[in-house]
């Protein structure tokens, strides 16, 4: 009988899985564990491959205590950063990327007018901080913005693979580049379903 | 005799050639009559062709009065846009304008602060104006920040033209394309330079 060829899936995970904690309860309940709780998952599914770019990577290490995390870490999770020199993407994506901002920059200056125009008003720290939120709101939030969010977008696409992630800009992104993408509190469910499948393959043969 | 086959150069044009005051004397003192002025140069010379992306020419039509400009502006300059939907362009571009516009964002957050905090010892408008200078510089100038200036980088692109421009983002991002640029203030000898070489080449004929 000829071995079971599995089609093997690519997934690539952004740090929000292990970090934020709204998400990483389903994992464990520090960075460290929920990292652990994760490959202890993947461990069992030889048809998922898992993989973080370099950039996000050193991001992960700064939060887990690498100590405490087994060698599994690095035939589990495979760290890559994407062909950046040989990927192009269409110029449409220019045109939203650079209006999107201009929008956003827009925004931005209507924030920090108000900020102007409010001190009179109220305490000037107060002011400041209200500033900073509008701004990181019309500025940050629902956009690409970092090269590690780059890199999570390009090494999807050029290894065709499932971005699991929380970040609304990445969502936004991916879905531009026809990018699959799951919300890390399904993640989970997702492998605990995807061991369900691997297990019943087996019994099948 | 064989007739002179021309290797014909292709030229696109940013408004700013008719509308900065700057530049457009060298052809005429109203945009109206720069036009006027470099229709007539470029009438003489059948080695170039002359290209403007139709959102540039949008833009000019606001400056000039449409009824003074003879029929040779339809067969002089050409009204064309970039073929935005098959053009791809190198991902290694995608993170330098992400990676600039967050350098750019923090120094407008910084200028809006710096604006909150000044409130008190200037006057409310003078630091508005001042604000609004500020975050410009910052967020706007020697960046590309519209579709018209993604259309001027990708016509001349595809057509491998020279870009005619006094915009510093235009002319970063045609550096970055490799796209041969000059700056307008320049252009007119350009013009009457390919002039010479033509009747020249007619003579030795």
């Amino acid at each position: 009988m000829e071995p079971v060829k599995f089609s093997k899936e690519k997934v690539v995970l952004d740090t929000s899985l292990f970090v934020n904690p709204d998400v990483r309860n389903d994992f464990g309940d520090t960075p460290t564990k929920a990292l652990e709780g994760f490959l202890f998952l993947a461990a069992q599914i030889p048809t998922l491959d898992f993989y973080m770019p370099s950039s996000i990577f050193k991001e992960l290490l700064n939060f887990i205590e690498p100590e405490k995390i087994t060698g599994d870490l690095l035939t589990i999770l495979h760290q890559k950063s994407p062909n950046k020199h040989e990927l192009f993407f269409p110029s449409v994506l220019l045109y939203e990327l650079v209006e999107e901002t201009r929008e956003r920059v827009n925004k931005g200056l209507r924030a920090a007018e108000k900020a102007v125009r409010g001190v009179q008003k109220k305490d000037e720290k107060e002011i400041i901080q209200e500033l900073r939120r509008q701004y990181r709101e019309a500025l940050r939030e629902g956009i690409i913005d970092s090269k590690e969010d780059v890199d999570l977008i390009l090494l999807a696409k050029e290894l065709n693979a499932l971005l699991v992630t929380a970040d609304q800009g990445l969502i936004k992104w991916a879905e531009k580049f026809g990018i699959r993408w799951l919300l890390p509190n399904k993640f989970k469910d997702y492998l605990l379903s995807t061991i369900k499948k691997a297990k019943s393959a087996e019994v099948t043969l």
